[in-house]
This record gives structure tokens, C-alpha cells and sequence, in this order.
């Protein structure tokens, strides 16, 4: 019931807080007898672990995963699955000037606001480590899903960076495409320019945001729930539970607002009613492959907007705990320019973590052999 | 567990299809001796019923609330709240022709693709006819959470229909001001071009969306968690679950997307750490309200994105349930040409069950003393 | 999470006062596609029904069960069921001059103590009427196990009354056994003796308690959990939540402390593995058909302790709410002078109950097919 | 939702196989600013630890604890609390002539038949070292409700063992007469008989089992739920989740079943309302402290059977996997001859657990001013 765990059946809670001992997450609710490669975990972790490349932040952790519990032999038990990452490379010296200040657009205030105290150092619950007991959990749950539900796809992808928008087409894009270069934008040619706004933003001091783009393909039709729990409703939960997330949109989102019931519908068509990929059972996909809060056997589409990095090296004006004016002459700490590039395996692992609980909720509400 | 019920403390489920015996919702987690008026649940009811105009559904529903429990007196006993409302206007025979067709972007399809089985007339619980049981609940704890924080507000308001957005300041708009029209547009000159683009949809058969817009003024600073049930987490779901939402954004939302961090940031100044409403603690807002997940003090703005209604006069191509196309020649039954105005209520009712849930749940757990 | 809801996947929620408008149920959860028969639902309340016979209570409540919604056609729509029953025959002048006094050993006390106010007439949420949403549910949940597990059966009865002890074998007794008599115990002798024990404490004015026996047959191997939510953990915490009871045992129960292992241990035996029915795959059973929380396919068997009914005749010394000495002479209402026959199927239904949750959630976590 | 966590508030998840890498808690919605003394939690995990004495198993874990995050220098952050306890004496080896016999009475077949797979060394989580993330998690809500309700005690003992019963009153027994031997029974008489008992069982290779009694004091009135959440019915699920238990009772328990309702009652007396220890506010506690599911003010009794410990040295016969039958020559491993001084603090921590997330509901649920 607190606010550290999500999901229902595929249960996971994270903890730890980033400049602590560790940081990790119980996933309760895991089936017995699946293979878990833990070298995929730690593949994941790579892939949202910052000192990558020069776009990134520059603090360097290993990020090495342990697994404390449910596995055996690579297999699991069905009980709860521990993975712990033990935090080496806190520097808590560069947060020293910062213990009494209010950085603008953190979390140092309105943290103490909830809770009278904050960690002394780093941005306790409130960084992007504790999205690495997400991501591990997420790996997990892709392994399984996998088998559950061969050929599911989730793939997300850098969509726009500051004022630049890419052109990606969702029914076609590949992890392949989108991990060809250090931005992860499937259009090379809105990918240098991005790096190049992201580095400009970087020698000014500053920082840029952008929109993560992300399709799930070969979804079958009738995940989701009619009401609280529509599919699109626990994927804006999901996502938007991720740090510095704006906005989120499903199918036409915004833009559908702006076209009239006969020029959004989507038409049905005699094909595609196999409950699986390809284009869906309709002619078009304003939809995003949801109606009425349930897959509908298209690609499901979504579109998530990231704000600018909060802490910039340029000057600003905030105050003190005791609400003393002062100025911060740059944010100490190592930080990225742009969150977008590892934001794509957090969006990811997020949908992830969603599609394995419908499905399994699915399986047992679905279970009952009709009839009289 | 299942997805008809919303909230961890205050807890809602709704129960209902649109065209059987009754819709409603109990609410469990009520706190005691809260003087609880039924007729302002009452007008909350009216407020999101069809049939209130001629841009809306003619369809005709007194929607007399009954409370079956809980009230002793108009005092609540701490025991569960059950309303509910009979269903007086269902016209099955108009649902006839459509047993074995699936409209085009309604849930027909899915719903049989999950249940294998759907409510033969009416929308079942994809009707919006089950936000009568959020909108009662709304009420109940809008009252509470008055007598809780007195002076928070929560304000919806049409913001764009169509290609039409209205000019609205969310730091000064009021509940009389949205009221003023039957479009619930405070912006009364974008209200008058409204209506008109309402008026000529329903002429061409035709519907349009548009987008909400909301504020939560007053709300204390602390409200929210920092991980997984952050504040616009929580509401995004909230949203999210209407019928026929799209997109979510808080604060500054995919336009925010486009700023640098050094515009974007919203610096902190002296004033405002009373905790409670004027501007908040920050000279700008892009934040929302919101900063790590955690209400500020600042007003909390969002923004809902409603698609066109896809129930349409027009002729439109789609195929029977054993998958023959089929044209269907305007979609029978009463609808909305635009279902915006209802969903004001709507709107405002998810934000008060996000907010009483996160407030008794923030009680809870600042109850202990700090000390050694 | 407030407490007016059993069960996680298959999840039933109560609500209404004993002299309020309705008593009822909003069952969440239920698989599609299910006939039930509204029928046998109302046997079951029936049964529980006071005013049977000369042994029990005699208010008079037709206790109609009506169906609100979630079934069409006597099938499930896999949508919440809600059903309710009328409060007709309150006699609300029997309680008025019991307002302002604590009767001994009931909840009126500890209601105030927790909430600050209580239903004014009748029992409120403490009356026996609170039972009906839990056997109504269950009703529905038989019906749905019985298709997922053909052969499972639940059988109550009662084991003792006062000092009266009944000798009924747990393999062979069946309802038809136990409904042959109005005290419902199956042994015809002990029954007898009972009838004339109740008769007694009736003419008496006072009361008088005692334990029903339960046996489940037919159960798969495999239910329950092996940490916390034990099979017997979740039985105990379902019976121990029914008003009157003081004790719960599985098994061999508190006899079995004053074994030693070697005397207690269950040996396998090469025959019962079939997971169902029969005797089990053990040669004794003084597990009680569980073994380490989970079912090993063997009858899991129940005690479960009622105490005497606090309402009686007799004068007794007591105070008013203003913690004034003052004599009670009788306590007014129609009360039971013994609850056991009615308590009957009341813990057969938090016995179905508990089995459709954990056969749900097996089969969601269950449902990976194994592998690499 | 899983089965691994239990409480709604105050959640704990516990993890870890007995042979694997690590055993452990994950205790979401610890209060924040909380003193927490890991001393504190280490000497509770010693108390209940293997290896202390002759009575029990000699298994010689250190069970040093660790803290891997919510805590900052004592303090609690009011985030996640992770705490884990390395398994360091495992000894496989004497599990590998087990890997496919079921051991009698033990959790072997019933994990098989649930999961299709089990540890290969040691109980899984069927071992009672699972327990140490609940008395870790207990430590730790101990020290924070002792700042929430002053003066609240709770007390376990051994009540019997095999055939011989104690004499304790729970509304004088304290801690140290508990301690002041190693069977950890207050009766010092009793306790020297009982050492003998279980010397002789340990002599034959055989296991003796036994009752703990439990009493609360101290707490004030308003504590349960007047339905499924009777405070009763928690602790009942909280004390039949500990390994090997086999009935629970509260107050007069079955005993009281014998009792006429004249005889059983408590009468109210004009002393002890102020909610708080002393005698209550009843002349007679055969309630239990509890009465319609919430406390009253008066001690909290209760009585839990403990079975004989089902690892022997004797000869048995059971089944291996494939289902032929073996002689088991006496069960390896390291093995208590009698759980009941061990299971003292379990009792306890269970206890405490309930206790704190009933509390903080409670708070929650309380903090509406009552008004019109």
C-alpha cells in the first residue's frame, strides 16, 4: 500500500536509496520454473547506466547486479526474486554545499515537506538509481513474458530532443535502429542534430528535454480492464511514475483532440483478427491499439514527454532551508545534459512491468471453462 | 485487486451496467462523523448528466441517488457508503441492430475479445453512465476533504474543442466562470465559437473532442510519494481511466519539452512556504505544482486530452462479429456530439479521490512523533 | 485496504447497517461466462436465515436477494456483481432504550471507541446481518468452483454445543447429514441432546456457545502459500473474522501439541497422489490436509470456536455511556439463544471464499509454461 | 498480492531461501524521523536465533543483520528499509540424500505439487529461518510504536510443552521471568519439566510440540475492524502463518465454548475507560481484550499450538518423487527437538506487526475532525 511497490500479481518493490548501500527490488509473484538469464539483467542495467558516452552523466558505477534470493541454478523457485546493485561511485563530498539549499526543480524541498528529512547526500529515493531495481525487474518479467506470449515487442526510442522532432515510424522500428547511435533516435539524420543540441547544451551549462516514443507490437487483443485499470490508464501510471515526466499520450493523444469522430475512428477490417501484431483488426490506429481501456490486437502506441535536466551549471537564484534568498552558482554533482538516451530502457522496462501483470490477471480471471 | 475499485484508504468500486438494474459505488474508508449532505451529491449527479442541454446526449435520466448505507442522520458512521442510481431511460431496442456489429473505436470488440461475452444493450462498463459511481464518491469525499484543508479547490474547465482553444488562467478561474455557459468554457468568447462547432458536428452527424483543463488550488505542500504513486502519477491514471481520454500532461507537459532547463526551472523565492495556495514557494510554474512527485504548495495544473465520440451519424465501413463487413449507417442510440462538458465533473471527481487518498495516507504515516 | 473487503483476486466488499436501508455485497472479480443461479443464491441465505425454527432468532426478514448488476441472462459478464437484500422487519423501538448503554460483551463500547458514533439502532456492522453479502458471494463463488474443481465440497456442522460433544467422522459426513436436524449436527443423538441444552438456556434467559466442525474434500494439491498466506493462515484469519468466535483450529488443532513427532507426523503412502480426493497421499491425516501452508490433496479439516451469544435475558450490571453504573434487565431485540445452526453456513461460505481466491491466483501464477 | 508481504500500512515483503545467498525484509511505509537502534533488531534476531542452547537446533548462524537502505545515520528516512541477514552455515550436503524423498509431515511434496520445483538444500522458504525478516521488521515497528502509544507490552511464553501445562497470569508475567530459563517459560516449576520432556524427546530422536500464550497490554481501545479486519481475525492470520501452528485462540478460546452466555460475559465496571492498561473496563476478561473485532482496552490474550517438530530421528516410511516407497533412517540436518522457545519471539513479532498497522490505519481513519 506505501508507494514503493507496483503491480499487482508480478508484485516488485524497490529500495535503496542512491547514495547508500544499495539499491534493488523484491519482485513477489514470480512464476516457478522459468529460466532467468542474469546476464540479460545485466544488460539492461548497462543499457540505463549513466558514464556510457559523453551525452550521459559522467558518474561511473558498475552497476554489477546480485541476486540474493528465488533463483536456483538460473531457475526460478516462484518465490520472491532479490536483486540487489551496491552503490561504489557516491561522491557525497559534491553534495555538501547543497545540504541546506533548495536546488530549483528538485525534490529537496518538497521532500521535506512530506517527510521532515532527506538524505544528506545525492537525491535519495527521488534520483534515477532507484530506477535500476525497475529496469532488473523489468528484464525479468521480459524473459517470462517471452514465453508466455511469444513475439511480444516493446521498443522505445528518442522521438524529439528540444526544438528537434525525428520521423519514426513505430510499426517498423527496430531496438537495432535505435541503439545504432549514443542518442538511441532511429533517424540517423535527427540524431546528429540532437547530439550536437545536446553538446551545445552541455558547453553552455544547460540542459534540454524531449519526448521517448514507445510501440508494443504482437500484443494480443483483450489485455486491460474496462474501467479503473485500462490498459492506457496503468501505462500513464506507470511511465508518468517515472522522474522528470511531463506528459503522456496514447495513439492519437493531443493531436486526436483536433480531428472530428469521423476522420479519428478507426474502421474494422475482415483481417488482422488473429489477436496478434501485425496492423490489428482496424484500417487505421488512431486508436493506439486500445479501446475502451483493452488491447485491441494492433501495435500499441505511446508518447512520453521528459522536461529539461534540473540541475544546470548555470547560475540561479533559490533560497536556503531556513528560506534565506541565496544564489547556486551551478549545481554541483555529475549530471546529465539530456536524460533522454537512458530514458528509453526505463520506458521500456516500465511497459514491461505492466503488460506481465494484465497478463497474468488475464490468465486468471480468464480461467473458468464457460457454460452451465 | 480486480479494476473496478480506485484508491488505497478512501476506496471506491463501481459497480454497474448502463442499461441494467442499477449503477453505483461503495466506498470504503469513509472517516466517521463527517456530516455528508446527499443533496450536494445530488447536484454533483446533475452536474454530469445528460440530457442537460442541446450539446449533449438526450438522453433523460433523473439519476436519483439512494443511499443504501453508511449515513445515519446525513453523519457518516464509518462503515461503507453504498449510492446508487437506478436505471430509469435504457432503450435496449436501440441497441438491437448493433448485438452483432462492432462500432468502429468503441469497445465492443475488445470487450468480447477479453469477456467473451458483452452487455447485450448499452455500453456495459464502457458506458460512461459508471462515472456515475466516481462522481457520487467525488462528492462524498470533496466534503470531507473540505472539513480536512479547508480551502482547496478544484476547478475543470473546457480548454480547446476541436481547433478552438480558449484563453483560461488557471491561478484565477472559477467554478462560476466555467459554469456561465452550457459548454463550460470560462472563456466566453472561444465558448460561443464552441458551441457552434458543437452545434455544426451534431448537424453533420459528426462529433469533436478537446481538452480539459484542471487546477487543485490550496492543496498543502507534501502531498504525493516519491516513487511509484508520485502525485501526477496517480492522477495521470486517474484521468487516464475516463472513457475516451488520450493524454495527460502537469505543468509545463510536452510543451515544457521544448525549454531548456535554465528557462524551465522554477527558481524558489521567499515567500510561499506557508504551504498553502497564493503562488507557492516558486516565482514561475512549470512544475505544476508538483516537484519529485510531491506537491509544492503551487496550484497543480493539468491538462486532459478527450477524443472525438466515436458514436457518429455518418456511414462508416466495419465488420460483424463472425468478421463480414459490414456498413453501418450511423451508429443508433443517443450520444454526445461532444462529450467535453460532461466530463468537467468527471475530471474534477478523479482529482478529489487522488487527493482525500493521498491526504489520509499522509496522515498515516506523519502520525509518529519524531524522536529518539 | 480499509476492512470491508475478503480476497484478492475474486474480491467481495460489504456493506449496510443491521436497521439500514439494505445489506449487500459487490463481488469483484468473477469470471466471465459463468452461469449462476440467482436461486441457489437465495437457498443460501435461507439457510442462514433467522426465524427458521424455534431454535434461533425470530425476527423475520424475507431476505430477498436482488441482483444489480454483472449478471445477464444468468451469465456473468466477468463486470461487478452487486446484490442486495432489503432490511424489512427492523424493529429500531426494540434498541431505544439500549442507546446510551453498554451491553456486556457486545461491540457497542469498542464501536464508539473506534469510530466516535454507532448506528443508533440494531448492531450496525457488528449484527449477524453484515453475513449475508459474505454468504451471497460465496453462493456465487460455489458455483464457479464447482466448474473449475468439479467435486470440491465444503461441509459445516455442528461439533458441539455447550458441553455436548457430537461424534462425527470429517471423511463421510454430508449436508443431507446435517441439515436432517434443525441444530444441524449430523450426529442424531448429540443433536437431540442439544435441541433440549438450547431449549434450556432459552427458558433460562440465557445463552449458550459451542464449535462447529468443517472438512473440505476433494481439493487439488497445491493451494495456499507457503509464508504468509498459508492455507490456514487465510482459513483462520476468514472464520476468526465471522462475530463470536474465539478459536480456530486445523488439523490436529491444540491436541495435537501434546503429541510427539513421532506420533503426529503424517507418513506418505504410494496411493493418493492424483492430488484429489480420497484419503490423501498420507496414511493418517493429522496435518488437516495442509503441509507447510499448502494443500496436499488429503481433507483439510476445521474446528472453529463460537462463544455464547451475549444477548441474554438474564439481568446483568453494566454502564451508560457516561460510565454510570447501571442494571440491564434483559437485553431487548430477538436474539438467538445459540448461534451454532445458523453459524453453519457461515463458515462454509469464508471456506469457499478462500478456496476461489487462492484456485484464481494459482492458476495465474502457475500459468508460464516451463522452460528456457 | 503475492504471498510474501503482509500488512496493508506498515508492509513488510520478506525474501530468501535458507540455503541461498541471503534471507531478508523489505518494510514499506516506515514513518519517517523515526530513532531506529539496529542493536535493537540485531539482539531480537539473537533471541530467536538457532544455536543458543542445548534445547534447540544447532545449526550456528551468526545472523548478523544488515541495513541496506531507509535508514541515515539511526534515522529513518521514511523510505524503504531493507535489512538482510546472510546465510553463512548452510550445509547442503546434508540435504542431498533428501532432494527426492518427502519427508513426513514436512513441505516437501506440497512446494512440488504448488511449484513443480523446490530448493534442492534446506526448506526454501518453508524453513523457519524465513521468520527472520518478520522479527527483523518487528524489531524495528517495535521502536516506533513504543513512541506512538507508550507503554504498550507485548509477551510471549511457553504455555506448555507436550503434555505439561504452566500456570502463568498474563496480567503479571514480564519479559525477564520469561527469559530466566532457556525453555523460556515463566513457571519455573513447569519450566524444569519441560527441559526434561525435551531432553527425553531429543534422547529417543523424537520432537515434542506445545502452546505459547501471548498477551498484550497496554493498548488502547479502538484498535480492529468491526468485519473481515476484526483484530482478532489479523492476528489469527498473523500467528497461523508461523511455521508448524496449528490452532489459535483469543480470550476464553474453545474453553469458552463450554460456558453459558450468563457465565461468559464481561461485565462493564465504571473504572478503566481511560482506554489504556490497567484491568480494562471490565470486571472479567473473557473477551479477550476484544470485543466485535476491536479492542477495549483490557489485555489482549491469546494461545497458539505449536505441533511436534516434524524432523526425527526415528525410522518412517514415506514415498520418494517418482512415489515408491523408502525408509526414511532418521531425518539429517540440524533440527530443533522442540520450536516452542524459538517460537517466542516470532509470537511476539507477529504480534507487534499487527498491532503497528492497525495503528496507523487507525490514525488515518480517525483524523477527520468531526463537524458539520
Amino acid at each position: 500500500m506505501p508507494g514503493n511497490s507496483f503491480g499487482k500479481l508480478f508484485r516488485i518493490t524497490t529500495f535503496g536509496e542512491s547514495h547508500g548501500g544499495a539499491v534493488g527490488v523484491v519482485i513477489d509473484g514470480v512464476p516457478p520454473r522459468q529460466a532467468i538469464d542474469l546476464e540479460v539483467v545485466q544488460q539492461w542495467l548497462d543499457r540505463r547506466r549513466p558514464g556510457q558516452g559523453k551525452l550521459v552523466s559522467r558518474r561511473d558505477e558498475a552497476d554489477r547486479v546480485e541476486c540474493l534470493s528465488g533463483l536456483q541454478d538460473g531457475m526460478t523457485l516462484g518465490t520472491p526474486v532479490c536483486l540487489i546493485v551496491r552503490n561504489q561511485d557516491a561522491r557525497p563530498g559534491d553534495y555538501e554545499s547543497l545540504r541546506d539549499v533548495y536546488r530549483p526543480s528538485h525534490a529537496d524541498y518538497t521532500t521535506e515537506a512530506k517527510f521532515g528529512i532527506r538524505a544528506a547526500s545525492g537525491g535519495g529515493r527521488a534520483s534515477a538509481r532507484e530506477t535500476i531495481g525497475r529496469v532488473a525487474a523489468a528484464a525479468v518479467a521480459s524473459q517470462i513474458v517471452g514465453r508466455l506470449v511469444p513475439g511480444v515487442e516493446v521498443i522505445a526510442w528518442v522521438d524529439s530532443v528540444h526544438q528537434l522532432q525525428a520521423n519514426v515510424d513505430p510499426t517498423t522500428v527496430t531496438t537495432k535502429s535505435v541503439d545504432q547511435n549514443e542518442v538511441r533516435c532511429p533517424d540517423a539524420m535527427a540524431a546528429k542534430l540532437m547530439v550536437q543540441a545536446i553538446e551545445a547544451a552541455r558547453a553552455e551549462g544547460d540542459s534540454v528535454g524531449g519526448v521517448i516514443g514507445c510501440v508494443v507490437r504482437g500484443l494480443p487483443a483483450g489485455l486491460g480492464d474496462p474501467v479503473f485499470d485500462k490498459l492506457e490508464a496503468d501505462l500513464a501510471k506507470a511511465l508518468m511514475s517515472l522522474p522528470a515526466t511531463k506528459g503522456f499520450e496514447v495513439g492519437s493523444g493531443f493531436g486526436g483532440t483536433r480531428m472530428k469522430g469521423s476522420e479519428h475512428n478507426d474502421e474494422f477490417v475482415s483481417g488482422g483478427f488473429d489477436g496478434r501484431g501485425g496492423a490489428g483488426p482496424t484500417a487505421s490506429n488512431r486508436s493506439g491499439g486500445i479501446q475502451g481501456g483493452i488491447s485491441n490486437g494492433a501495435a500499441v502506441t505511446m508518447r512520453v514527454a521528459f522536461k529539461p535536466v534540473a540541475s544546470i551549471g548555470k547560475t540561479q537564484h533559490t533560497v536556503t532551508k531556513d528560506k534565506k534568498p541565496v544564489v547556486l552558482d551551478g549545481v554541483p554533482g555529475r549530471h546529465d545534459p539530456c536524460v533522454l538516451p537512458r530514458a528509453v530502457p526505463m520506458v521500456e522496462s516500465m511497459v514491461w512491468l505492466v503488460l506481465i501483470d494484465h497478463y497474468l490477471l488475464n490468465i486468471a480471471l480468464q480461467s473458468a471453462p464457460a457454460g452451465v
